[in-house]
């Protein structure tokens, strides 16, 4: 199969709840980039993230083999730092070969979830 | 009419909640690829779905007449083998004239539904 | 100010429920194409709906004045027939100056609205 | 890091609801233009407000400060005028140098919160 995608991916929505409801881990709010790789080659790929008041983190060090799909949950980053939750960021993901990056969340501070999704920004 | 679309559309957000709420069909959890097909010709569909940790799986073939559209359920995919339930997928969807993708989910999983919707990625 | 946009908008998910839950209109399920026209002149724009099983119906007829926005709900076209309910469908909005077309849904047939939008594909 | 984004960006879909429940300030009911400015330079950026029946409105000056985000919510504009609530508008954004911009929507008018999310249209 061809490789489809771009190098570069944006998302300027960003804002992990402290809490949630429902059975865990399904039901945690969180907030996931999909990734597709589908070239032949693993991705080596790069995340930054801006704040409103601080300067930007990173980078984050994100692996998706070559024909996989991961839909990395911003709650799982812990290198360099975790990312501060109720907090607005946004982020800068760079990869070395062509992606696709959707991004969701699930809300779940109350009783009933909420989703959302957007294929991100690319460049 | 002119025909619109593109042949190359990329979903990176894949995931069928394996239960619900509420009357079926309606209110079963689902994913959905709404295809359009605008042109004059039978668009003739290919789609390969990618995982986090197996090879890809497919081409699952599909056909949207000519001046007509297809609210595709991936819950209806079964050759060559169902759509795993609870599981991270992404997926890659080829056609053979251009066609327009607009990728849905209703999650039922909670007493009250929730939705997403996207415009897919496309090439 | 400039004029942005284009001419041409698809939206492929279609889809009115047939029943709701809440005050309306507000909470009166519906989808809607929210159209921005920045432009100095009058849009005059042409929507035709596609479907699974029968031949397309148009065009619908409307107008957006220069500088205005208008969120047309489809529940609301009524020439040359009114859209079925809970039956899938997807539209070619086609206008004579560019115009910004965002496709949004509100689903209330369960005690609590659902939502979804995107921002619609453009050529 | 490289400048990423585009100078313009429109919103066609905007209702503030004028109650909620829960919370506040995080379930008011709010619209968000999540901004991200990558670049090394203070993003100065005019919005303007369209509406159904009445010549637009602005514009509303807002700083990002470089390498930042903001989270912008509709409800928190003054200067001209507040934006009127239950109340159609589309928006168009610009800026002096690139930036991305996501628009997010909280309902709370019901027990249950809903969101919807997009990357917004840019030229």
């Amino acid at each position: 199969m061809k490789t489809y995608g771009k190098k570069t991916w944006i998302i300027a929505e960003g804002y992990i709840p402290s809490y949630g409801n429902g059975p865990e881990p399904e039901f945690t709010s969180h907030e996931t980039a999909c990734i597709l790789n589908t070239s032949s080659s693993k991705a080596e790929i790069e995340i930054t993230l801006f704040f409103t008041d601080k300067d930007p983190v990173g980078p984050y060090k994100v692996i998706v083999d070559a024909q996989r799909t991961k839909h990395l949950r911003f709650n799982d980053l812990r290198n360099p730092e975790p990312v501060p939750l109720d907090t607005d960021y946004a982020c800068v993901i760079e990869s070395n070969v062509p992606i696709v990056v959707q991004h969701t969340r699930l809300d779940s501070r109350q009783a009933e979830n909420a989703l959302l999704t957007t294929i991100a920004y690319f460049e």
